[in-house]
C-alpha cells in the first residue's frame, strides 16, 4: 500500500521502537532504521509488520519485513530472516507504533486548513456552488463540479468529469475520472476500529485511504471509510445506491451494482460483476466472488464462490432459499 | 403524468426520432409530431410510449399512446391503432428518446440558479434560518420555516404551514400543506435506475417528481427518490421515521407510518393505514393492500392483500411467523 | 427526570387541568396546584402522571404522584392517595396536558437564536470550523473542536475534550467530557412518537433531552431521538458506528459497541458491555441484559438475559442459530 497522504514520521531507530512499547530489547537488535509500518503482505525490507493471529500464517510465511510484532506462540510461522519483536498484545502495540508514524491518522478532527473555494485558483475551472470549502493541496481535473455546503478536505485528489454533490464531506480519497458522488456523503472518516477497553476504548490509527474507480456512482448519504492498514477500494463502473455503509478496508470490484441501505462490515472483498439487493449486510473479513448475485435483505457470513445466487438470512443458494420459504 | 418541471424539448418529427435510434423507418410512419414520452397507461395520442415485457401485457393492450417502443414478439399486445417501433433493447431506445426530450433529467448536478434567501421577495414570509438557498422559481406558501442550510432548489414547490429543517436538500418536488420535513433529508433526487453496461453503466432519464401530500411528516436523514417515468407520492397524514429510503417510483398511500430504517426498492404501491416496523424492507414492483401491517425487519418479495398483518424474511402471515419462532 | 431545557410553564390549577381536558370535575379536587407532569416513577407530590396500561401495574402501584390521568378499570392499581382523574384516552390526555405545561417541545422547528460562533465569547475557547452556528446559552468546555457547518441549537451542554464532526446538528443534549460526535449526526430531535389519528395525527411533546455518557463515539450520519417523558441515553465509553438510529427514551448502557446501521426502536434498555453487530433491529420496550452479544442483521424481539450471545430474525441463542444453519 502507498500511502499518500498522512506524513510518516519517521524513519525511528529500533531502540526507539522498544521505547514506545516500553519493552527491552532482549535480542539486541541495533542500528536499524525502521521506515515504516505495513500489513503482512506489503511491508518491505527495513519496515515493520504485525501478527496476530495463526488465521494470516499463509501470509505471514511470505512476508518482507525485516521486523515483526508477534507472540511467541507464532514466531515458527514467521521467515526466519525476520526478526520477531515479540509482545503481550500485538494490535495494542502495532496501533502504539502506528500512531507514532502516523500521529495524524487517529482522530479525525475538522481540517482547518480549508477555505472557500473562491479562494483558490481553480475557482473558474470547477463548477461549484455557495459555501464550498476546500482544503489544503487538493487536487481536481478538468470539468468536476462540487455542489453547495460540501467540504474538500486536505488528502483529496478528484480526476476529470466527476460531479459531487452538495452537503457532502470528502477526506483522505483519491476519486479516479467520471465519478459521480451525490448529496450528503461522507468519505474518507476513519473506521470503526478500535481496541476495546473498559473505561476508555483506544482508537487505532487508520492510515489507509478510499480510492473510488473511474464511472462510479455513490448514491446520497452513503459512508464509505478509509481503511485501516491498507485501503477501501470502490471498483470501476460500480453504482452504489442511497444510505450504503462501506466500512473500513473493504475491497469492492469494479461493474458491481450495489442497491440502498445494504452495510459492509470491514475487510471483505467483494469481485467484479457483484449484485447486491437492498438491506443486504456483508459481514467481516469475507471473500465475495465474481458475478454473485446476493438477494435483497440478506445476511451474508461465510465466503460466496464466483457466479453464486444466494439470498436469506444467513444467505443460501437462492433456490435453497425460496424452496425452504414456499 | 403530468410534468410540471422538466424542459420539455419536444415536439419531434417521427424522422427524428428513428435518427435518434439509428435505424430506419421500415414502415414509413409519417409527418407526425411526438409530444412527450410518457408511460403505457398515461401516454395519449401523438405520444410516445414503451412496452418491454409480457409482464404489463393488460396495460399495454389499453394504450392511448400513438406510438410504441417494443420488441417484434410482443406486438400482438398492443391495440391496432398504436404504432409499433421495433428495437432491440427497448429500456436503451426509450431511454435514449426521453434523454432528447429531457436533457435537464438525466443528471442532478447542482442547481447553480440557488441564492440566498435574503435575495427573494419572500424573505418576509417565511421563517427562516442561517445559508437558506433558494433556486429559481421556488413557490413557498404563507406561514413555512426553513431551517439552517437548507437547500430549496428550483422545481420545488411547498404548500402552506409547512416547516423544512436544517440540512436538508429538496429538488423536483411538490410539498403540499401542513407537511413537516425534518433535518438532513435529501428529496428528489434522481433514482437508482441504469442500464447496466460494461465499462460504464447507462443512467437513464428521470422526468418523474416527488409528491408529498398534506400533514405528512419525513423523517431526518431521510432519502425520497423522483421518479423515472411515474412520480415517487407519499399520500396524506403519512408519517416516516429516521433513515428512511423511499425509491423512485414508489407510491405510497394516506394515514401510513413508517418506522426508522425502512426501504422500500423501486416501483411498489402501499395502500392506505399501512403500518411498517422499523428496518423493513419492500422489494421492488409489488403492490400492498390497505390497512397491513408488516413486522419490524420483514422482507417483503410477494403482494400482500389488504388488512394482512405479516412479519419474517420472507414475509408470511404473523400468525404464522410467531408459531414458527415459538 | 429533571428538564433542564424546556421551560416549565406551569404551575397549573387543578381546575386548569379539568378545563384543558374540557371534563369536570366530578370530585371536586380543589384548590391544588400541578407543577409538572412526570412518569409514574418520577413523579412526586403535587405533579400529575399518568397510567394507561396493565403492563405498568407494579410501577404504578408505587408512584408518589399526587394526581394520575387514568382509566376507571386501573384504578385499583394506583396508590390510595394518588388522586385519579379518569379520561377515555389517557394518551391523548397527557398530550394535552404535557403540552400546556411544556409548549416548546412539540415542534422542531429550527432555533432561531442562533449565531455565527464568532460573535461569542468561547469563539477563541473553541477550535472551530467556518460557518458554525451556535445557539443561546449553548455551554461547550474547554479543549473541544467543532467542525464546519455544524449547528448547535439552545439547549445543549457539551462537557471538556469533546470532538463534534462537520454537518452535525444538536439540540437537547448533554454531551459529557471526552466525547467524539463525528459528522452528518443528528441528535437530540423529537421522537418518533404521535397518536394516530386519521387525517391528522396528533404529535405528542417530547420533553426528554439526549445524554451522552464520556468518552463515548457517535458515527457518521446517526441519529438519536430525545425522550418524551424521560431521556434517552448512551452510556460512558460506547462506541456507535455509522448510520445507526437511536429511537427516543432508549437507555443503552456503559461500554457498549454498536455497529453500523443498527436501529432501536424506542424505550429499550441495553445493559452493560453490550456488542451489537451491524444492521441487527432491537425492538421497543425490551429489556437487555449485561454482557449480551448481538449478531450482525438479527432482529431482536423478546428481553434477554444477561451473558447471552443471541443471533437471528427473530434472535435466538447463537449455537441454536448456527446449529439450526449448518
Amino acid at each position: 500500500m502507498n500511502n499518500p497522504f498522512f506524513k510518516n514520521n519517521g524513519p525511528f531507530k529500533i531502540d526507539d521502537i522498544f521505547g514506545f512499547l516500553n519493552i527491552s530489547n532482549n535480542d539486541n537488535f541495533k542500528f536499524d532504521l525502521i521506515y515504516d509500518v505495513k500489513d503482512l503482505s506489503s511491508a518491505q525490507n527495513n519496515e515493520l509488520t504485525f501478527f496476530h493471529s495463526k488465521k494470516y500464517s499463509l501470509i505471514a510465511a511470505k512476508t518482507k519485513a525485516s521486523y515483526c510484532l508477534t507472540l511467541k506462540s507464532l514466531k515458527d510461522y514467521l521467515p526466519k530472516e525476520c526478526k520477531k519483536i515479540f509482545v503481550d498484545n500485538v494490535l495494542l502495540s502495532i496501533s502504539q507504533i502506528t500512531s507514532k508514524f502516523y500521529p495524524d491518522s487517529v482522530n479525525d478532527t475538522f481540517d482547518s486548513t480549508v477555505k472557500d473555494i473562491n479562494k483558490f485558483r481553480f475557482k473558474n475551472k470547477v463548477k461549484h456552488g455557495l459555501n464550498v470549502l476546500i482544503g489544503d493541496d487538493v487536487k481536481i481535473g478538468i470539468n468536476c463540479s462540487i455542489g453547495h455546503n460540501t467540504i474538500i478536505e486536505k488528502n483529496v485528489i478528484i480526476g476529470s468529469n466527476c460531479s459531487i454533490g452538495s452537503n457532502t464531506i470528502i477526506r483522505n480519497t483519491i476519486i479516479e475520472d467520471n465519478v459521480s458522488i451525490l448529496d450528503g456523503c461522507i468519505i474518507g472518516k476513519k473506521g470503526f476500529g478500535f481496541l476495546p477497553n473498559n473505561k476508555k476504548n483506544l482508537r487505532y490509527p487508520h492510515i489507509g485511504i478510499v480510492i473510488i474507480g473511474e464511472n462510479s456512482e455513490i448514491g446520497c448519504g452513503s459512508t464509505i471509510d478509509r481503511g485501516s492498514m491498507s485501503n477501501t477500494i470502490i471498483g470501476k463502473n460500480t453504482f452504489l445506491d442511497n444510505q450504503v455503509h462501506v466500512a473500513h478496508n473493504n475491497k469492492i470490484g469494479d461493474n458491481c451494482i450495489i442497491a440502498g441501505q445494504v452495510g459492509m462490515a470491514g475487510s471483505s472483498k467483494l469481485g467484479n460483476n457483484v449484485m447486491i439487493g437492498g438491506q443486504a449486510g456483508i459481514s467481516g473479513h469475507l471473500k465475495v466472488g465474481n458475478n454473485v448475485q446476493i438477494g435483497g435483505g440478506s445476511g451474508v457470513i461465510k465466503d460466496i464462490p464466483d457466479n453464486a445466487k444466494v439470498m436469506g438470512y444467513p444467505s443460501r443458494d437462492l433456490r435453497q432459499f425460496l424452496k425452504d420459504n414456499k
